[in-house]
């Protein structure tokens, strides 16, 4: 049996049941980062994420732009854990014929990026490919979370509201380099507003949000014709193109009302929308499938 | 200007130059690990290391071994600074192609290491690679060491004495896959005769000795015909082949004799060798060159 035309969730869950792996919600493989809880008020996150050229990003590309789109992954999934990213180690698979020059771009576009936010590199390594070979990059960090801010994909309840942050779909107009990670946005909501649970969208709220609502053992329902879809994009896009990078998390419905209030005021710039809520896990609603990497 | 033909350490170099990094010894690149300090008698370590199919090992091999040796690689580089590994991170890039067994096989591998040093898998991702492209086994990983017990590279004195554990070259033979990573007897040194430098030889001893030297701000003079040589190898092999995954460190020679006697009753399956000294930096033995990824 070939790996193509399984999921990849499906591909995971195979491969998951062979290794010891640490089960306690959050603590293993499944949410936006592993969480380590050592004690004391911050828990550390472990991350790592990988981007191949052709797929994530297209060889001619700015360099810089794809250096900054590789820590800035990384950084949304400490945002959807309310936390954020302090040491980052880069594996770098390259063929022998790149340019020292496109090299040099990508590592400052990394380190650009890194200095934003107060980051160091710690570590990492260059590896070979063959010649012809696609560019492997791959991205392992370490962040942080204060105890009580800490949000999972598995807190949701039934009847909670589901918000997406900005605008979704099209993201390959762009977007897919430079989005924004949701850091600020995420900060605040776990201070100020803290959801039940949250997750960065990454492969498209089709393939997404059912990964939440099964985390939390709900399912769901959303107005599809009420998506916030990104200027030139439709529902579909907004369900399926994944790399919005924007924040979907459920809210007890009490809290509402302020939030919206209060978001209007502290992010005027960027929308935030309701777009359904947490039902009983019998009620699944179909809404297709977004960007599966082994998907046929 | 490609970068085939640039050292490793080289384009390293120029990349580091880069991005921000944490440049108190130990703490950022070059050394087998990064240590973070946080206070307390724990110090952390990270690591990330890569393996591509068709370099570190043959697309026909037993995916069980191949798997293995991605986690012990990560292994010996922990026992190389006195410490152990805890949490590990597996991003596997893969074509379409792919068998599950193979996968499988490999997970199956990985898992048996892992729960051979008590070690658990916290989280990582698989992604697709274009049809006919070579795998890539990125492990990020997370591990401890006691503040007293912590070696790094840059500790060597003038004067002081080199050893490796074990036989050295011929690795491809099958070694490279079945190595012991020396955990035990890194743990064991540290504790009762600690190395004022050490490091695991991966890339064969006439590359990494000269970073253990230049870490310690010392020349080195070695006796090559002395050097001991896997059944099989000649001293060019122990100095070129790499993957010998033994340990290699500096003592002062006040401690040798004692070191020597205790080790043949503690280790008696395991070969001890002096090899040759540290030097003052001006002294550079010319042994050539071990393995390097970007060496023509």
């Amino acid at each position: 049996m070939k790996i193509s035309g399984m999921g990849e969730d499906a591909l995971i869950e195979r491969l998951l049941r062979l290794v010891p792996v640490d089960s306690r919600p959050g603590h293993g493989p499944g949410d936006d980062c592993a969480v380590v809880d050592e004690g004391g008020d911050l828990l550390r996150l472990l991350k790592t994420d990988a981007m191949v050229g052709g797929i994530h990003f297209q060889t001619e590309e700015i360099p810089e732009r794809v250096g900054r789109k590789a820590i800035a992954r990384v950084l949304s999934d400490f945002a959807a854990m309310g936390g954020w990213g302090n040491r980052f180690l880069v594996t770098l698979a390259i063929p022998p014929e790149t340019d020292l020059a496109w090299a040099e771009g990508l590592y400052r576009g990394m380190g650009a990026c890194l200095r934003m936010v107060g980051a160091l590199l710690v570590g990492g390594e260059t590896t070979r490919l063959a010649a012809g070979a696609a560019v492997v990059i791959s991205v392992a960090a370490e962040g942080r979370v204060r105890r009580e801010e800490l949000v999972l994909r598995s807190g949701g309840q039934v009847g909670d509201l589901l918000l997406v942050t900005g605008t979704l779909g099209g993201s390959i107009h762009g977007r897919h380099l430079d989005f924004t990670p949701r850091l600020a946005e995420a900060a605040w909501l776990v201070k100020h507003f803290k959801p039940t649970a949250m997750m960065d969208l990454s492969d498209g709220l089709a393939s997404d949000l059912p990964r939440l609502a099964a985390a939390s053992g709900c399912g769901f329902h959303i107005d599809v014709p009420a998506l916030p879809c990104a200027e030139g994009s439709e529902s579909s896009h907004a369900l399926h193109d994944g790399e919005d990078y924007e924040l979907l998390f459920s809210i007890d419905p009490s809290i509402c009302e302020a939030l919206f209030r209060e978001w209007r005021m502290r992010f005027p710039e960027l929308n935030l929308s309701r777009i359904g809520k947490l039902t009983r896990n019998d009620e699944w609603q179909d809404i297709g499938k977004g960007w599966d990497h082994f998907g046929e």
